[in-house]
């Protein structure tokens, strides 16, 4: 069995530990989440890891360099899934991290600096709402007040995680320096469709989206339809149907990703008039500036219906994340190796999704390589698509990823 | 205590009949209704009608004309609600024609007819989902796949007609026949704010609006709102916006009244594409053409947007009524009667609702005279407003209404 073979079954293994039957669903703390993490520790520890696990439930191998406690080249993701998931989401970049060590055992002791694997614990936050915890905990930017955060069951994060065996009191020991850290490079599949269409196996991620939620509120009045003429109808929905249409014009506008993923008219009775709306709104862009020119346009927009329609609207920022920018270097030495695995003239995207390196960018350099997506780009869902051929190419570029580091640094 | 006062008192006092705590709601068989039932029954009496309640629960009371079974002039409304309702819609009908017989009590033995009572018992349809089914039972129309609807505790027309102490054996016994009926006269607070608009306390109703409603779904294909770009995307919510506001545009160029009051959007993840939306239609036009061309228009516009959207949607009718025409020799003895009640040049109006006496329609002419309503007409609301001027005016117009069809059938 080859390495790519063997990551192809490891992550089907891993794809068969679900919390619920019949599709995959793996959340942070879960009893899935300890099966999994044992499994991957088993697997570190067969490629030469040291292993240990956080108060955060990141799993952490090591094998040091030329001396001991040099600072290391992580590479990571995560092991955690949405609910229904794919099994290359996360779990992809973990496998190709170990094999890569794996392959790089025989010569360890004599790189300049240590190599690290890490199996994020909760990247999605599909569990308590906490995203990217796992890997804020490695960065030092743990947020005490995720400890309350609670489940559909009203368990805590912080019950959970006694549950799990973790130690709360113990979660800044997770936090990493930046003097220990000499890089971090994460493996994932591209949830979108760029590398199909270029008929590509890899791309260099060049920084990860800009993005910030809100939900944005559409009052109006509620009134008998039949009984109501136009000229006096205040309806929240065909204002808010109004700002939906712009907000996608404004977004292909500005190169910008909005999406207005949920909507519901209230009270929402066939016979009256909608008085409220409530929406999301989701912004993604390659450019903090130009996320933020979008959010000022949709502003704009949403002002001018509701003077015209004489409706009230209001938003609440529930989410913002700035741009991360790859590190020049590490984008140099991920392109050099994706060209000796064999691609000519090789993609460079921006992640228009979240990623632990999104976190670990705190304390350290990012890298970033993307594998092609087989289906269009389908992601957060069991259609995703990762050959067996893309990732032996993708093992050998990350694994030379780490050599072009080593002649770099060494 | 004038009859107008005695009338708003009465209102008042049936609105306080209530089975939710704080807000009125009475629907069909509740004991709030069993309760108002009573109270209507002894107004009836204290007018002299005599008095029985048939098999759909509709409280009937008659007094006899010139000769024993004649024909009679019927004068009704409806004293079940929709929740959270206000006190006039129905019940004021039903009271306006209890006291308009009270003055005519001691000159009924002398009329060519005979007069009747009728507070319908079921005309919103809010606890079983069958609207209009007192008047229907009372046209002769009742379907009897009405008695397995269930209300909310999953209990059937058929056991609550049974828990009341009515038989449903005897459903048929509730019909009456054309020659039974010389007309049907229904006094209702008027849904619109076209009477306040106009200052005027009165109007004579033309017709009862044709109506149509659809459920509408729009498919397209959920998807990861980071990794999808536009060109790829299939967002069902953008599509069905698109589709709100060109109905609102077709409504206003056909002056149809065309009213989205449901809409969400599924899955309903702030970070997913929108895959499918549903979405309700409600149609009203003064005539069944331009209700019909309105459709027509909205499904062209549909498929253009679906063909544009790579989208599919599908529409299922869930109600339809043709527009029901008020009896033109009713609707100028509604008009003398208006004027002789001191209103000059009186308003005609289209009823954008459904009212008992589109039920009617189908066993006797039918005539309406609407009341102003003081809050710009709104409707299924607490907020509705009806003065006691307002109310004198439409029992005297009531009241001469019943007179001037003595004069003309005599």
């Amino acid at each position: 069995m080859s390495a790519a073979e063997r990551i192809m079954a490891r992550a089907d293994e891993l794809g068969a530990i679900s919390e619920t039957d019949g599709f995959l669903t793996r959340t942070h703390l879960s009893d899935a989440h300890r099966t999994a993490a044992k499994l991957v520790a088993g697997w570190m520890r067969e490629a030469g890891l040291a292993v240990s696990t956080d108060a955060a439930g990141n799993v952490c191998g090591r094998i040091e360099g030329a001396a001991p406690d040099l600072p290391a080249v992580v590479l990571g993701s995560h092991i955690d899934t949405v609910p229904d998931a794919g099994k290359y989401d996360g779990p992809l970049g973990v496998l190709l991290a170990i094999e890569a060590v794996a392959r790089l055992r025989a010569e360890a002791g004599a790189l300049p600096f240590a190599l690290e694997v890490v199996a994020f614990s909760d990247e999605e936050g599909t569990r308590f709402g906490s995203a990217l915890s796992g890997s804020r905990a490695f960065a030092g930017a743990w947020d005490d007040a995720w400890w309350d955060y609670a489940d559909a069951d009203g368990k805590t994060l912080r019950q959970a995680s006694l549950d799990y065996g973790l130690d709360p009191a113990r979660i800044g020991d997770a936090a990493r320096m930046p003097r220990e850290i000499v890089a971090y490079l994460e493996a994932h599949i591209e949830q979108g469709p760029y590398l199909e269409q270029a008929g590509l196996p890899l791309a260099i991620v060049s920084s990860i989206a800009a993005a910030r939620r809100f939900t944005i509120e559409i009052t109006g009045h509620a009134g008998h339809a039949g009984g109501t003429p136009y000229e006096l109808r205040r309806d929240a929905l065909v204002g808010a149907s109004e700002l939906v249409v712009e907000i996608e014009r404004i977004g292909q506008d500005l190169e910008v990703i909005a999406t207005v993923g949920r909507l519901q008219a209230y009270p929402g009775g066939v016979n009256v008039i909608p008085g409220r709306v409530e929406l999301s709104l989701d912004l993604r862009a390659e450019f903090d500036i130009d996320r933020d020119d979008a959010w000022a346009r949709i502003q704009e927009t949403a002002d001018e219906i509701a003077a015209l329609r004489d409706l009230e609207w209001s938003a609440t920022e529930i989410y913002r994340a700035d741009a991360v920018a790859c590190d020049d270097e590490l984008m140099a030495a991920v392109e050099a190796s994706i060209a000796a695995a064999g691609v000519d003239d090789p993609l460079t995207l921006w992640s228009r999704a979240g990623h632990d390196a999104m976190a670990v960018a705190d304390v350290a350099d990012i890298g970033m390589l993307f594998v092609r997506n087989g289906n269009q780009g389908v992601s957060h869902s069991p259609d995703e698509i990762v050959t067996v051929d893309d990732v032996a190419v993708a093992l050998d570029a990350f694994e030379a990823t780490v050599r072009e580091l080593a002649k770099r640094r060494g």
